[in-house]
Parts: structure tokens; sequence; C-alpha cells
């Protein structure tokens, strides 16, 4: 849908966007994982027309200009701009005028997609910080916008209206096929909705992969929870001490030749039992830390 | 050490918090669950003198006067209170006059606790939200003291942020055996740091477990990761189609009868594969969801 090339942000000498990169394919769901300051924020502003690029341009699949395809946008940067003397239909019936959408029906519908058609005469004052990002993404959804870009949507929310936002964010794109932009420190959150992670540091891109290729780099781990003391001994007999660690009912074995299958049939056939067997896949937050962090903490 | 009986706050007509009774524990980690308004932080606040209860009493221990106790327990409630022209050591020498603690080294101690030693001139007002909820928990352990109340101390911090914390946290308790009051809207992080869980909704306290407690509520399902196509099949006809759902790769079992050694045996006797077999622990989100919201969103 959209190519972006060389995206650059320079503030006085200091580079907050250094040429970013990024193809946004319909349907797809963005993950931006970064530090703060690291210019996620900087490079959502750009493609709203909040701030002007240096350099670099965005490129649309179906010719048009980008400064004209940009109404088929929505953005969410920081919290949301509302109204809050304001219900939550008149906060809609406003963005309603500005996009060109009169059908009270239409807005209505917005309003039921992220469950705030019930809040009546309830002023957005009173409102759960939750309530103000679903609020703020039916406006988002006002003229049916194809992409959607949402700036720490989940910050400060609590556990219920993280569910709510989550499934949300995820029928937005199953039933609409609207494209997501997201950005979010939660990564145990954004690892569930994304379908795509950009890994930003210091104003540079240092890492775009897919979920299935993060998936794919499971460190080829076997982790085996058990209470039977033998299963230890067994597998360091197996496949030798370096191979096989353990931390309290889990024993994790590090080989390549066996599937959790043999694995299990072996210590069945020795009359061991276990709780579970499973590869382990690196959590997202484990593969931050070691590949694109790598050890510096500051 | 604390035994907290009828905790009541009325603002005006409302009650913010109604009849708490809590026990703290020594060395263990309470995690305060809830949506926002619904009393934790009016809690914390009347723990640390910034709200006069209505009613109730916090009994000590040792029999000490809780007012006289209160010496022992430190504070950060909302943002850390910080002088932001200041580099972290010129805040701890405050907070040490403050609390008579005038050894540079033991201040540098805790400096180094939080991994901020060596911040040397920088100012606060130029450290990441991270660092500066970090340098809220140094000033908090000056004194040395025996439980520290944390109110969303994660909110907002970015990712690298959110490990050290939880390291330093957990390295607290484990090394210096402080006890620990949090809340946290991040359920997967509460799950990973507390040994307590309180849930309060609407000034109330409608239930408190230990992590045991809630492990021990999974539900007996087995999960078995499989791209095996018979497997589903197999399953059914053994167990029922009550029993056995899929989802993607893996399929869900309900039963009570055998364990995952005597499933796994099952499936290899037939000859199928399987990437991984165990006992699903609920989440903690799901526990929430089901059993303390109970399906009402707002």
């Amino acid at each position: 849908m959209l190519t972006i090339t060389n995206l650059t942000k320079y503030y006085k000498k200091n580079v907050a966007v250094n040429h970013f990169d990024v193809d946004i394919k319909k349907g797809h769901i963005y993950g931006f994982i970064g530090p703060n300051g690291a210019g996620k924020t900087t490079f959502f502003k750009m493609l709203a027309g909040l701030a002007i690029p240096s350099e670099g341009e965005i490129m649309v699949s179906t010719g048009e200009k980008f400064e004209k395809y940009k109404m088929k946008m929505s953005f969410m940067i920081e919290a949301p701009y509302l109204y809050e003397k304001m219900t939550a239909f008149e906060n809609m019936k406003i963005i309603g005028g500005i996009k060109g959408e009169s059908d009270d029906s239409v807005l209505l519908d917005y309003l039921k997609i992220v469950k705030l058609d019930q809040t009546g005469k309830k002023k957005v004052k009173d409102f759960s910080l939750g309530m103000k990002q679903r609020l703020g993404i039916a406006c988002a959804l006002v003229g049916n916008p194809e992409i959607i870009v949402l700036d720490e949507p989940m910050n400060g929310v609590d556990p219920e209206g993280i569910v709510i936002l989550r499934e949300i964010l995820l029928s937005l794109v199953e039933k609409r096929n609207v494209t997501l932009m997201i950005s979010s420190h939660i990564l145990s959150e954004l690892y569930n909705l994304s379908t795509d992670f950009i890994f930003i540091r210091n104003g540079n891109i240092v890492k775009k992969m897919t979920k299935d290729a993060l998936d794919r780099l499971t460190s080829g781990v076997i982790e085996i929870g058990t209470d039977d003391v033998g299963v230890f001994d067994f597998l360091v007999q197996q496949y030798g001490v370096d191979n096989v660690t353990q931390k309290e009912s889990y024993i994790y074995l590090t080989q390549d030749k066996k599937n959790p299958t043999e694995i299990s049939k072996e210590l069945i056939e020795k009359g061991f039992t276990f709780t579970g067997i499973r590869e382990q896949s690196v959590e997202l937050e484990t593969y931050y830390m070691r590949e694109i962090v790598g050890g510096s903490h500051e």
C-alpha cells in the first residue's frame, strides 16, 4: 500500500529519524519496538503531516500522491484529541462533520465497534483512560481509513481495557481489512497483535522481520517439565552435561537431532513421567534484549 | 509484619476504599490488580499518610505503633518526586539528609543497585522514564526500608527499562529480604513478580490468593501442539467431541484422568508426532477477566 523510502528527520544537527525504509502491506499489523526517544513518534508524526520530513519519500501503490492518500489514513499519536465536556456521540458528530460523514447510524456503528454505544449522556471527562483510547479509535474509524497509526494505545490502560482494546484491534483487521501500525512498550501485548516487527534504536531501523521469521528463530531448546528426579541424570547421560540445565521443575535440553515426540518416547520407555514437553520459542523480549539491545543498558 | 483491618476511606458519600483487610508478610511481593479508580492508589496513600483513613487500623507485628513503623516503609506513588535539575547522586544526598543517611558510599551503593551509579553529571531531566523510576526506587531504599510500596512503577517505561526494573525488584526481595507492594496494569509482568495477588474492584477487595493457589487453578486442559492431522480425530474418538478443541496447530484436551505422560504414550503408540504437550495453566489475565470482572466490561 505504501513504500516509504529514505524518510529522514533532522532537528538541528541531531537525526531523529535516519533514512527509514518501510513497506506497508494491506491487512498487516506492524509492531514498532524501541526505547523512548528512538524516533517512533517522530516517524508517525511525519506520516501524519505533523512533522515535515527533511528527506525521503512515500509512494502509494495505487499511484496516488501520498498527500491525497493520507485522507485514507487515521492517526492517534500521543493522547487522542477529544472534547472532554461532550459525550462520545457528540465527539463523533464533530469528527463526522470534518470528514464528511453525516449519517448518524454509521457514526453509531463505529461506537458499537469500540463498545461505547451505550455510554449515553456520560461526558468524556468521566471516561476511564481505556474508554478514551477506544473513543479515539472510533474517531479514527470515521471515513473508513485503510491504515490506522496508533502510538502507545495501551499505555496506562487497565487490564479490562487492554483486553477490549486488543479484541477491537484484531477485529478491525479481520473484519474490515484495516492495516495497523502500532507502537508499544508492552512486548507481550505487541507480540499477540503484530504480524510484522520493526525494531528502532537511536533513530535507525535496526531490524525488520515477520512474526513467522521471529518464531522460526526458536533456539532449539526443548523444555521438559518434570518432578521426576531421575530425568536430569538420564538426559545428562544421553546428551552430555553441557546440553542439560535445570531450573526448578523444568529441565532445558539443547540439541537439534530429536523432536519432542522422540524425547517423550525415550523418557516413557525408561518409565519417567513429565508434566510437559515442548520446543521453547524465544520470547519477543528475550530476542529484543539479546539481538537488538545486545547487553548495553542505556 | 502488618495486619491491616477494616481500612476505609470515604470521600463525601462515596466509599473509595471499603473495609480492606490485608496481611503483609516479610519477603512477599503483593500484586494489586484492578481497574483505574478501583481504590488502589487511595489505599497506598493511606499507608503513606497522604490520605487520612475514615475507619480501620494497621497493627505492626512487633507491637510498635504504625505511625512509628511507617519510617521503615518507602513509597513511590504516582510519579517519583525528583529534583530534575540535579544529578542522581545529588538527589540521593537530599533524601539522605532527610532520612539521616550521611555516608556517601551507602548512597552510591543504592545507585549501584538500580544501575545508575555511572550517570555522573547527567541531570535527571535528561533521564529516560525508566531511569527516573529507578532513581525513585534508589531514593526509596535510603534508610533500609522493610516495605516498599510502588504504584504502577512500569507505566510508560520502555522494554529495556522494564527488564532492568524487574531484575532490580526481584533482587531487592532475594538479597535484602524487602517486602514489596506493587500495583500494575501489565498482568503478565505482575504475574512474573508477585507471590500474592489482591484483586480490587469498586473500592472492595474481591479476592486474595497466593500465586501457588492461582497456579493450582489450572483448568485441567492439556495442550498438544501438532501438525499431524490424525491426532484431532483420534482424541475425539477416545475422549468425546465435547472435550477436544483445535486452534491452529494446537489441540486442547479437557479431561482429568490422564497426565501428559500417559497422553504422550497413547499418541506415540499410534505413531503420531507432536511438537509439544503440557498441562496448560490459566493465565492471570484469563483468570481476572473470567472470575473477577466476570463478563461486565465497564
